[in-house]
């Protein structure tokens, strides 16, 4: 099936959102913890959080400007710290709701029952249920002319992660922990294990990793 | 177990990039297909593909400063024209060993015995092998300053998805074709459905979308 960019414009707005939404390929499923200046605590699911780089540890996420998670965006200007938490399958349901059009006021927290949680001195609420918790504070944000939309990027400050999920080389087993994928607007999946490949090299056949724990297929 | 920004300063730069590479949680999976202005054709998988709005039909992704991919940018950057090819379980070793750093001249599709395909008079090379094939126009690209990795943004100009993948909402079932996720640096996963949920409301509960080839569960 063909669509040309002509085709794309004709699309209703639903649908031209829900396709293109879906090409991108699995999405990473985020919990995003704010408080503003008053402690008044907010929370959002966004899919759109990215890895930036590892040294120093940046995380980006992109805002849309007129999206539900834009209260979080005034939180995060205002105090300039923010938690990310991974969404896992006890808690999607829970997590898809933060996307409601609630008012500034109303804490999505109570509104979708999970609880908010305060570790180290970090001044951004974590959530208590997530089994990956990250604490950022602010590094850059940049409107993106093109559409709008407003590109976040933030430095890992601290991380907080279920004991047991990370293996002897630093890789954090998310199936274990039950974190979850996106897809399109509003699909949710679980995973399963093909494998971990080698670093690979030219012209040498490539390799599954041999974990105990995990068998490769393909 | 908790890491402070310390903990993470510690790290060897192995045991730092896997941990930090799986904390952004599920990342898609996807070949960036291009060829120089004298047809020599390169080809890259990329972690980092995200969706950053729907009208205009727009994808970014971030290209590191000394990876592999490099001779991506420089193709895309010459000729303003770049394939996203999902990559599907029957291609994960394949597509994971684009990674390998082949010289400039060796063209990643021999090497790994995947085939370019050309569609529709679209200048850059897809990957035969792929069930989404998106062909996109160069739009915006930006060194971020923070760590000098190189933001591209491509509009979306072409896309081709296997056929009876697209539901009459829009919504393409990625997990029907097949399209893997990525964790860390190496590791692959296929997908299972939890099921999709219905356009959020304030204090209205939660309801999964009742589809008939799709059991939703939690």
């Amino acid at each position: 099936m063909y669509f040309s960019q002509h085709d794309i414009q004709q699309f209703d707005d639903r649908y031209r959102a829900l396709m293109i939404n879906s090409l991108s390929g699995f999405k990473s499923a985020n919990l995003i913890g704010t408080a503003d200046k008053d402690g008044n605590e907010n929370l959002a699911i966004v899919s759109s959080v990215f890895h930036l780089g590892a040294n120093p540890p940046l995380m980006g996420m992109i805002i849309r400007p007129n999206s539900v998670p834009r209260h979080t965006l005034e939180n995060i200007l205002q105090t300039q710290f923010y938690t990310i938490n991974h969404v896992n399958t006890d808690i999607v349901v829970s997590a898809h709701q933060t996307s409601a059009r609630y008012d500034k006021t109303q804490s999505e927290f109570d509104a979708v029952k999970l609880t908010s949680q305060y570790l180290n001195d970090f001044s951004a609420p974590y959530v208590q249920q997530s089994r990956v918790k990250i604490g950022l504070a602010l590094r850059y944000t940049q409107t993106l002319e093109i559409n709008k939309t407003e590109l976040v990027i933030g430095e890992i400050i601290d991380v907080h992660i279920e004991c047991d999920s990370i293996c002897d080389d630093g890789f954090v087993d998310l199936e274990k922990m039950g974190t979850v994928a996106v897809s399109g607007l509003d699909s949710y999946h679980s995973t399963k294990p093909l494998g971990r490949l080698k670093y690979a090299k030219p012209f040498e056949p490539p390799q599954f990793i041999d974990l105990e724990n995990q068998q490769p297929s393909d």
